[in-house]
């Protein structure tokens, strides 16, 4: 690392001649490979825009000016490039750095992100305060093709153009968000790419002279005419229909050209959009080859690409996507979508058997329960699958257009509970709550993969909406014979003693660990797994749980508005008189790391609940 | 009503020609006018229809074909030509027809509505099931240029032209959404209606000829040259750039045009967008001369325009308007924010005396919450003044860009509550629970006029994000001395007997009759005004409620999730051993009608409640 290990970061960076910077440009790729083949991250996504960072260090002071990345996955090399080389290796891990940027990790990170599509909204804010408090400051978002797709990204388009700030969008264009890119715009900016606008524009001023006169006065106006008219053709004409002025495409791995286009960006007066096209994976063949798979890694070999270890167990996004194809064989009226994440949810093997019952439907959460309410109003059974925090973006779809319609919609919420190394902007852990709000609607959550079969097979029986959340990772398995499910029905797994537990979905894993933890410790305890936070009979619940000293009752979501406070609720309301304690989230966002380090911080794991409840139970001795 | 009384509706529509029809529009306007002018209601935007429901109901079948309104505050006329002309005098009314569309209210409706921008979306997954399933359906939705400011509207055509369907969407376009209309979509829009764009591509083409020798055959092509570039040049590019056909603009108020683009495009293999221009208010002349003030209204005089009767006391929003004003004169960091709806809001003085520091911008909450964080991670303090309903529209952005990052934003909540006529899509009953869930929020609500002045004055020493949520309507006044705000504190109005009411919000009206129907009665009773849902001084709340025998508590917001729950848990987790009652919003939709009769229905008023606690007292006699 003979440029990366000597500069003064980053402010040497601009010092840099073209030539140094392409060889600095290979040393950060190595840095970064070295360091994610071993902690795992987002590693293509930030492959690709090696070139971009160092442009825009070179033109820019990320102190002053502000720097906004989209979704902040491809930010690793403006970490490493700004002031956490140091502190790399600790990427994604419990205390180490974050993932994403975050303001609170340094203060060249402009604004805190992990969902996409925010950067053109919140860039636009900087640099509206900015010039309302009189600062010099150059505000840059850089946005993704794949971001592009998603409602708050076109909202900031139109109202930058509207403000006509001084503000740089990069649109970063690498024809992909997870997966290849679907929709309209991605197709308008791979014509652009392409140059098959400016194709089209030449073939129909080539139509036009067919019919003309042949001479050479004409063909010299015929020339002029259509270099002049090429200005008014530029191929991102629907961003200068918005007020931007496009600069573009230019090579995403060519630092000059970069270069110069932000220079040229900086001296318009009003928004510039500059179209980058970059590779995904750039510099890593494996990564190149596959980007899809190399998107998000675990630890991997440098030189083959492989996966140090894989896990063999199904995870609950397997069962789920093996059990959809199943259920669409016998009933046709199921459709499933995806909100751009195919594999991430489960559905490849849908989308292969089931082709035309199949929706990718972009980075647009919204649109997808929208549309999927449109789908069940007339005939159809939709599932869609969208991870736990992303559908926070589509909650008033899903009150508005499905639940206060009854439609039968089923929604699959992946990713429910806390998700590890993503952190805070990923942790599922209120949905429990902010489904629970919503009349209509059927919630439930199973403890392991063989529940949320039968749960998915149960939901296409209910007339309305349902949802079903279930954990990112392995599934669950238990060696005691499991109870049929039945709409509303808590499963009661053990009814003895004084106390109760009830656990809320798959953190019954914990749960089952605490149960056996009193029974070793010589107590009985009863023991429900709830499975229906929405409807539930509370008959059958009260029968255990009415006569008991005391339950205790677990969920991995807020306790803010989530399944305890229901129990509770119930409780109380129905005159139950014994000792309550419920476990779950706090009021508190959950920071990133291993999942058992995050749960055992904030005192939801069978350990810490048992020291809690030990003193319950008389002594023995 | 020599037309619209003697016809078979719709069936007979079909039947007209152009001049009955012509006819016809002006009689239901004139039967709309009556009706309305009594009912009150969204009189501007169905005004503005008429002739565009008229060619519809021409065209296509409306049991059959599916015409999907955005809002459907336009589908009056509608209503009264499909089968709702007889119960169009019940119109918003308790028990009547709904002021939007609704699957349960017609089998004409087609889906049901009340927020924007949902109709492209929702007719994309009619359309998508109709072809699936093999029904012969033509799917139109109409989406007015307001909607088109929203997220969810470009997510869906960025699909559409994807799916590439045989679908009609047509773009209603007033300039207006309930104000004018901003955003650079909206002025692109405009720019097509004016001819602008037409005009600047003449004006390239004759910037180039001027340098070219003239001649005869020259001038020809030149000519040709012109005319078939128009048909590259259509003015609605950026349409076609998403893979709709673009055809327009269109005479709204001429049927005979409009019936013509209907089959044009009909006939069109892929989607067709019809870009039509409507006057809103068109034919009574106050609501054209003043469309923002008819866009909504009260019963009115029909010859004058004048509102019936018009409340003389102060609303909730007057009060934030006024305030707002006054806090931004000291504190220059103070801006506003709105989406679309400065008089709604009671922003429209703000934006007069503040232009610089006003934002409106445009249908687009995601945008206007996710702006704000970076308004305010940059130095100002933004006030996001947003209905209640349509703020679930910016969950995510609240959770994932102010609420994670700690943003000192303050989000002004009005309609919270049961706001009436407008029924189950603006009722804002959802708020305290979805805020609720999410960390670092602080939320307060007011129960008078004065208190929701003091609380705007607290908030702008709070450092994070703050939502204070009222409701639609007259603010109301107490007689009694009110005590100091303080962060977290309750407000401990009166403190006696074995019992208590603790009352969240302006649903103290109720309360506090039912605290004085209780006094009357000859009993004592404690009286809480909660004022802070989080954060909560419950150190203060419990020294009031710990020893009594029971809690009432009264919330005008879900139970599920809502401030009754949380306090059942807090006084349950810290050993209260009394009894605890919760009245709130069921679990369900709460329809439309005015608002006592909508409490009453739901058990939310203090006759039903007083029938039900006092029996907790001992009887006098």
């Amino acid at each position: 690392m003979e440029i990366l290990d000597r500069l003064q970061l980053p402010d040497d960076i601009r010092k840099l001649n073209y030539e140094e910077l392409d060889k600095l440009a290979q040393e950060v790729r190595e840095f970064m490979l070295e360091s994610v083949s071993k902690t795992g991250g987002h590693l293509a996504p930030s492959l690709g825009v090696v070139e971009l960072t160092l442009a825009l260090l070179k033109v820019f002071d990320p102190l002053n000016d502000r720097i906004v990345w989209d979704v902040g996955h491809q930010s690793y090399a403006y970490k490493i490039l700004t002031d956490r080389k140091n502190k790399f290796h600790t990427l994604r891990q419990y205390g180490g750095i974050s993932g994403f940027n975050k303001i609170s990790e340094s203060p060249y990170d402009a604004f805190g992100v992990g969902h996409t599509s925010t950067s053109i909204a919140s860039a636009l804010g900087i640099k509206t305060a900015s010039d309302m408090k009189g600062k010099d400051q150059k505000v840059v978002a850089v946005i993704g093709d794949g971001a592009m797709t998603a409602g708050l990204a076109y909202e900031a388009i139109n109202y930058l153009g509207h403000l006509d700030k001084n503000m740089i969008v990069i649109l970063n264009d690498n024809e992909m968000s997870i997966s290849p890119n679907v929709g309209a715009m991605s197709s308008y900016l791979s014509r652009i790419m392409t140059g098959e606008i400016y194709t089209r524009f030449r073939k129909d001023v080539a139509n036009i002279f067919e019919h003309a006169p042949m001479g050479s006065a004409f063909l010299h106006v015929a020339k002029k005419m259509e270099e002049g008219l090429k200005g008014f053709f530029t191929p991102g004409v629907l961003f200068e229909e918005f007020g931007l002025k496009y600069i573009g495409p230019i090579n995403g791995h060519n630092i000059r050209d970069l270069t110069k286009a932000l220079h040229n960006a900086e001296i318009q007066d009003g928004p510039a959009l500059i179209h980058v096209g970059t590779k995904k994976g750039k510099g890593f063949k494996p990564a190149e080859e596959n980007p899809e798979k190399f998107h998000g890694v675990s630890a991997f070999d440098l030189k083959t690409g492989e996966a140090v270890k894989f896990g063999k167990k199904k995870t609950y996004t397997d069962i789920f996507g093996d059990k959809i194809c199943e259920m669409a064989e016998k009933d046709e009226n199921i459709v499933a979508l995806t909100a751009a994440m195919p594999d991430g949810v489960g559905l490849r093997s849908f989308s292969e058997k089931f082709p035309d019952r199949f929706f990718d439907v972009g980075i647009a959460e919204q649109f997808a329960v929208t549309y999927s309410a449109g789908l069940a109003v007339n005939g159809l059974k939709p599932y869609v699958a969208i991870y736990s925090t992303f559908l926070q973006r589509a909650f008033d779809s899903i009150i508005h257009d499905v639940a206060l319609q009854n439609l039968p919609v089923t929604f699959c919420i992946d990713r429910g509970g806390i998700v590890g190394a993503d952190g805070p902007t990923h942790h599922g852990t209120f949905d429990l709550s902010y489904l629970r709000l919503i009349p209509n609607m059927t919630i439930m959550a199973p403890k392991d993969g063989d529940e949320l079969e039968e749960m998915l097979e149960l939901s296409s029986s209910v007339d309305g909406p349902v949802a079903i959340r279930y954990p990112r990772g392995s599934a669950d398995e238990y060696d005691f014979a499991r109870q049929p499910v039945k709409l509303g029905e808590p499963e009661i797994i053990s009814d003895q003693g004084d106390y109760a537990i009830v656990s809320v979905g798959h953190i019954f894993s914990e749960s089952y660990k605490l149960y056996n933890k009193i029974k070793q410790s010589g107590n009985k305890c009863s023991l429900v797994n709830l499975r229906f936070v929405k409807p539930l009979d509370s008959k059958k619940l009260l029968e255990v749980l009415y006569e008991k000293k005391g339950v205790i009752l677990i969920e991995e979501n807020a306790l803010n508005g989530g399944a305890c406070e229901k129990i509770q609720s119930l409780l109380i309301d129905n005159g139950y008189k014994g000792e309550i304690k419920k476990f779950g989230i706090p009021d508190e966002f959950v920071p990133h790391g291993d999942i058992p380090s995050l749960r055992k911080s904030i005192g939801l794991n069978a350990d810490y609940i048992f020291d809690i409840v030990k003193d319950l139970w008389p002594k023995n001795d």
